[in-house]
């Protein structure tokens, strides 16, 4: 059998099959980041590993494998900063979901960490993935081969400020229940889709082009393509919470609505949110074309993002 | 004025003149750390401030600085580390405090964080104060001068190892709220507070030595100084929350007890606690007494953290 580079596609290949195949690779490797739950404390281990593995998209992850292997990187140099972002994610949606926060019991499909294990081992849990990703960042494993500690450096604050609270996740999501059950504008509406959602994703994209040494204008142009495929994400994740069933979810749907939160249908309607998303898409692969590499993976992953029905 | 060492005393200068003047400028640095309360998230931010800017002891920061200057490192290329633990030390206080963990109204003299800013926010800027940590260690402003990533990487990778789950800052929480109301023998209690006190304590001194670009051998030693004096630490704490008035403390006393709490007291009573806290600094004196170089500070400081009243 012939070997295929990692950024194309086979011809008979859909995006959905390679969506598949690289979220089996991350789910092998994320399994050997968090101990094993015969290591102490156990419960705590159980609980990381209940949030962090089983059945996530692993958007983000794939996004880090992508967007390096398009400029030249290898998988192996771009798993630990994949896996380490996906844990960011996994923590973010453990506490997201605390009584205190968004106060959801299903989450993929299972009870939500706190429903399965109470909530002083989920708040930790969340604390422990949070700071394991930066063990991982800075762990010998991630420091390339060779070593560049620079480059090294550079992942590790990119992916600290996306997670922050300044336009990134922490500061999207404390506006996110700031404006619940309030009329929001446009405008912070957007804002709290581009710190919550768009801050991580275009870090994945950026933090796999600086592994592969990318130059200064190809980090930029990877960066206006996450910030745009990260927001249409968002406007879809809202379409699907209206028109879709508890089943394909995995998580209950109507819920923005019934906590009357922020959300592009609700103030667009359905028509328009679904143009804006393909909108945001149509520039996202208009400017990652402009890279000089072969960048089919990362235009394929644009379109999924807004195709996809979970 | 002929400027002195930071680190010697003077003659007639004592140990808690010193450990204050310390405490403010580290104290003068955090406030640079995080995001004045006039940028969104606005009331995020305040939370962050309210709980790390205030009356801490800056225990931790201060050994950074103490045991950095003791191999040569200058308070410039200290700071940025010793600032990020102690952000550190204050989300895992928030994270304690709250109504589903310790469930404490009293921090310092004043409401904990969840009672002066409600829960979600608590857990938001404990989790922006761990995030903001990483963002520090891996600024430019840590990459000393000239920039040294290699080292930068390993004092990240120290952090990160020293506030996780095994043997360290998040187990040793785990393993305190697991044995709530429990009899508990000397190995759990020693595994309790290496765990949750004793890790980040000696990360500390150890990042000191990292950054100074001390020996293996002296790394070493910080590092069993470090443990001794973490262990000894937590051991007077404990003392103190039975000995102490809550005007003294700042916190309300007694409530180990009230929460049938493990401590040293609880097991061995106060006069043999006391003894054992004496043998551990006496140990890490001798210990400590063994580099070569003026050690005169981090011994004041080890006997410091018996006798001090709060």
């Amino acid at each position: 059998m012939k070997s295929r580079r990692n950024n194309e596609l086979a011809p008979e290949q859909s995006i959905t099959a390679y969506m598949a195949r690289r979220a089996e690779e991350v789910n092998a490797r994320l399994e050997t980041y968090v101990p094993p739950e015969i290591v102490p404390p156990e419960n705590l281990h159980r609980a990381m590993r209940y949030s962090l593995l089983g059945t996530g998209k692993r958007l983000r992850p794939i996004l880090v494998l992508a967007s390096g292997e398009t400029l030249g990187a290898v998988a192996d140099d771009l798993m630990p900063a994949a896996c380490a972002i996906e844990m960011i994610h996994a923590y973010s949606l453990i506490h997201d979901d605390l009584p205190a926060m968004d106060n959801d019991d299903l989450r993929r499909g299972r009870p939500t960490c706190h429903k399965a294990f109470g909530e002083a081992i989920a708040i930790l849990a969340g604390d422990a993935l949070l700071t394991r990703a930066f063990e991982v960042l800075s762990s010998v494993e991630a420091q390339g081969k060779p070593p560049d500690y620079r480059k090294q450096v550079r992942v590790i604050r990119e992916v600290a400020t996306a997670a922050g609270t300044v336009e990134a996740l922490i500061g999207g999501q404390v506006a996110d229940i700031e404006n619940e059950n309030k009329q929001v504008g446009d405008s912070t509406l957007e804002y709290i889709h581009r710190s919550k959602t768009g801050a991580m994703i275009k870090a994945s994209v950026v933090v796999g082009g600086i592994i592969a040494g990318a130059r200064d204008d190809q980090i930029e142009r990877l960066a206006a393509y996450g910030g745009r495929i990260g927001l249409a994400f968002q406007v879809a994740d809202d379409i699907l919470d209206v028109t879709s069933t508890s089943e394909q979810l995995g998580k209950t749907p109507g819920k923005d609505q019934a906590a009357r939160k922020a959300t592009y249908p609700a103030i667009h309607g359905v028509s328009a949110s679904e143009a804006r998303a393909r909108q945001l898409v149509e520039e996202a692969i208009r400017i990652v074309s402009g890279l000089e590499a072969n960048t089919a993976i990362l235009r394929e992953i644009a379109r999924f993002i807004i195709e996809r029905s979970s």
